[in-house]
């Protein structure tokens, strides 16, 4: 909401219009607008929005009370159809092509991540994702080689010639793992650690937000703004499901959300069909679907050897896999007016 | 669960295994194998089958007690890779063509069917949905012109050829639907109104099932599995969005429930894009997804003037938008291996 | 909404009036008032409630469009506070006295019954509840006694001058169950079953409307209102547990819905702890929360022999278990000014 | 799960062990138990931890391994009905006497805060709620004000003699948080920041965690292991709805599911009526709902001048609402066993 104060209004009513905003629960940003006072803040209730926009037109002192036209201002497209492109290391991701990024669940040893890189960057993929820091349900479940896992990480991306994205969890962490990686990743379960937001939003790396099990779209976007005020807008959201009463998979992924977010934001939105439905089986159906959904990019989980993999193998590709998966996502891309030139399968199998 | 009993077996054995069966809620099917009986029956709950299956193995006279593979057994592939094909009047469903099904929500007036109708099949639309009896939430609601609306459905499609979809609400009225119509539906919240669903199983004309809002996709199957064990297996699957705390769509799309529910059937799965969303600039993302996901058909309203429509106008396409979806629809089809024939646009516009 | 015409409106700006009512997709009851016509129809949705009521306003011929306070007029107080008692049989329910109906979940003998409504009588239960058409999730499941065991139940209840309460599945079952039950109930899966709703509001007898596992309240109170315009306002809403992503009880018990809907109707409010939590071991919590959070009474699953119970023996009590219950269930009755002045234990046991 | 190795296992044999339990996607603890070596992990997935532990029984050198009754073996009961008595300042809960902590949402100013406070006290309430440090969905909502906050909070209470409970929302703030308050507060949103719930976990004072609005109970148990495995076991779960499809409330309150949570820990358990409702006409009903479910407290918002209130003023209730609820809690507190003897109306209105 912005108010704009009256060249003439005296100081003690635009305190009358400041301490009126503090009541109603919002901490205004104050400006100036050559002699004018302005006051900026957000009101996301439509209610109380239109009650408050009433009553503060009608304060002496006033020149006008305007309403935003939605709560997220700064990730809502600034003008018809905007979209953001945003880099990973050197991958463009939000434009024409498609961008996939795919890797293993938790980095576990050097060797075997080298194991799947190698073969990830033969048939193409220009960005891996692997986690250091893992967070874990239980505490006595496996929380990742932490330090240690992010030297891995960079050190086989380099001989690779991939980016990276990696998770954060801890506010303390960031600046390190900024140092590391080319892409923090915000998981679900942070999605409204407001602090972690706050950190992110102030350091020079692209971050993906992974929208919240028990998050509405309108929550998902409101902490994708709390990157943003701070001063970072290469935000890349993504989907990996919410909670219902559905059981058959991990989570339901929401496709119609997602592509909910690409209407209402600038951002390229991404979905993990790995982690929302929990199931390989499924893997394949949701990454196409997709695609076809409009949506600018996959993250998923893929392992030179899934039955091995530390975490969350029920999910994980095997690189076979994913490469049969290739000339349909290529096929979907070029249907929806898209490209996906940087894949290429490799084997005879998956090319027949 | 399948019990076989020992020739030897006397009466009273028999007996005993019948009312350990009943006891634990079971009313058990009976049948003979030369000189053997046999008693049928399906227990869903995995701990009680366990249970009753080590319980019954034990008891005099039994040969074998065995554990089927799932709890619908009717309606799951009976080979590896089964897929059903169902035909609505002319039009095969479940085979290497997407099915598209279109039409207005209601049945509001000849002329207004007609106009919509007939520009649908210039499109190559082969099969037409429309409501003559509608459940309305309230009561104050439209109800659907009932007879008088299944009458116009019938002309309106002999008169252009197409194939005809409709909704029955009422064990009293299968007879009459069946007479009119080329295939019925049972409405979301009709999907566990089990005399409905027994009564559409003992008519001879195709059944399309939708998923409830509340229910599972094991629920969804069983469903079906009520109609298929009355003797028609002739069942199309509709998933049209389960209920969540999203918001920001009217249901959320289930799309990974749906391609589950066809890896665990032989049935045809079909997608409702347009109540599932509930808004209009998502009905065409979700289509495309939808094809992508592998599902073999759309159930989408369209009107040839939806601000006029009864119910539901603000999910419903017009002809112009459902003609530009016409090309990602083919191009995606054909990217995941099938096809979209039928189908045509004949504007400039929509093959610019 | 409520539509009233001058007396001067000509003929055709009455029809004028009412097909703009159609056009938006609801069917008006028409009336008179004196020389006025008056049209009413209800518009769930609130913005095209707005959007219709300016329309409808500038009309020509049209005196006044008022908006109702609420969707479902009939079964929301007439008056500030206004409860309604409802008899079953010749108990009363929703006035001063909580009542707790209880009994078996399905009626499996003449023995078995006698068995558990002898001592629930003994104990001062006045109503008990006992299926004889069951809805069975998988059409291989129990079923229930059907006619027979409606005689079951007619007769063991006249034995020990009880009331009775059970399920009605069929349109086509409606009279016969009427003729041998005390209260018609309507199951969660049928509550938007709405030719069952008409036909038992079109029939004498009191009617439990459970609510649907996948209902909003409003849509549990339309539902309602369905019977309620058919002219039975004998209506007792029971919630039994909603959808939710928590699996460590079967349904999610939604007390504060339950609340919600007592104070935005006159009718009485029970709850099923049985069924919502699927789990003995909360049964009993639930139940005097329920009598804590004001409801009218509780539908509460008891057998003689639970072990044996052809359904639901997980969340099924003891006569013994259900006995402890009587204590806390009356102090609480008291301590929010209820009473329970007829359930008593009998046993030493249970009053110690 | 804890494994036990012989005293004759070879150092290369323990070593297969432990790369097992890794290989499984665990990090074991290590101990000994005199000459043997011990490994403790937990697996939370139970048909994983019967396959591992048939494995590793079969491996040479081991001696025993065996499951856990459950996955958190901290907070869990270890011994049949153990229920532990936490203290937040000198004021116990989990005992017989019922606990309300009452309070703003927010830390306004000195004043208000004193005002609602003072009337608090003279109630009875010795233990009040407010936000110094307050998430906020949007970045451009009332964020509380912070140190200052604390400031006011400890002058205020310290003045009128009662034990502080506020929310902490980073881990860099814990100490100084700890410094001010007698308990702190772990937010819905930040239930599984594992970062924060470590770092409550290594300081001395009582920590109040909020069931994230998202999280089965067993993600709820396994939080508060988290934060009992860094040795801090003073913790009180507190219940604050779900989310659910449901919107005539804010989210649904689960008491079921905090009955559970009281059975599978020895933890006390609160709800909050306030948040999980969102609704000022059923925080009465729900809170009396509390005490009958026979949970240990509740965490309520009141303020002198709810009008006035920073935030959730829907919700909040006022003083001489608050004072017309102690004589029903008291009295459903005896009738469950427990006692209220702390509060007493202090008006006339109150008590007739």
């Amino acid at each position: 909401m912005i108010v704009v104060l009256r060249p003439s209004a005296s100081p003690s009513e635009v305190e009358a219009v400041v301490q009126r905003v503090r009541l109603e629960g919002f901490q205004p940003q104050a400006a100036h607008d050559g002699d004018r006072h302005v006051l900026i803040f957000s009101c996301p209730d439509r209610s109380q929005r239109l009650r408050v926009l009433g009553q503060i037109r009608a304060m002496p002192g006033v020149e006008s009370a305007t309403e935003p036209a939605r709560p997220y201002e700064v990730v809502a497209p600034h003008y018809e159809g905007q979209r953001r492109e945003v880099s990973i290391g050197e991958i463009g991701c939000g434009g024409r092509e498609f961008t996939v990024i795919a890797g293993p669940c938790s980095i576990e040893s050097e060797e075997s991540l080298a194991l799947t890189i190698s073969q990830l960057a033969t048939l193409g993929v220009k960005a891996v994702r692997a986690g250091a820091y893992k967070p874990s349900t239980s505490p006595y479940g496996f929380q990742g080689l932490r330090k240690r896992g992010l030297e891995i990480l960079r050190s086989v991306a380099r001989e690779f010639g991939v980016a990276t994205v990696t998770e954060v969890l801890d506010v303390r962490d960031v600046p390190l793992v900024g140092e590391y990686a080319d892409c923090l990743q915000i998981g679900a379960r942070n999605m409204q650690n407001f602090e972690l937001l706050k950190e992110v939003g102030r350091q020079a790396k692209p971050v993906i937000l992974k929208r919240g099990p028990g998050a509405k779209v309108d929550e998902w976007l409101l902490a994708a703004e709390y990157i943003a005020t701070e001063g970072n807008l290469d935000i890349l959201l993504c989907e990996r499901g919410i909670r219902t009463f559905e059981s058959g998979t991990r989570n339901t992924l929401d496709l119609a959300g997602a592509a909910l977010a690409r209407l209402l934001t600038q951002l390229p939105v991404l979905a993990d069909p790995s982690h929302s439905t929990g199931r390989r089986d499924l893997v394949g159906a949701m990454s196409v679907a997709a695609v076809g959904a409009g949506l600018d990019g996959l993250l998923i989980e893929v392992h030179a050897e899934p039955s091995h993999s530390e975490k969350d193998g029920a999910q994980t590709l095997s690189l076979e896999e994913f490469e049969t998966l290739i000339r349909p996502l290529k096929a979907v891309a070029e249907g929806v007016g898209r490209s996906l030139d940087s894949l290429h399968p490799t084997s005879a199998a998956a090319t027949s």
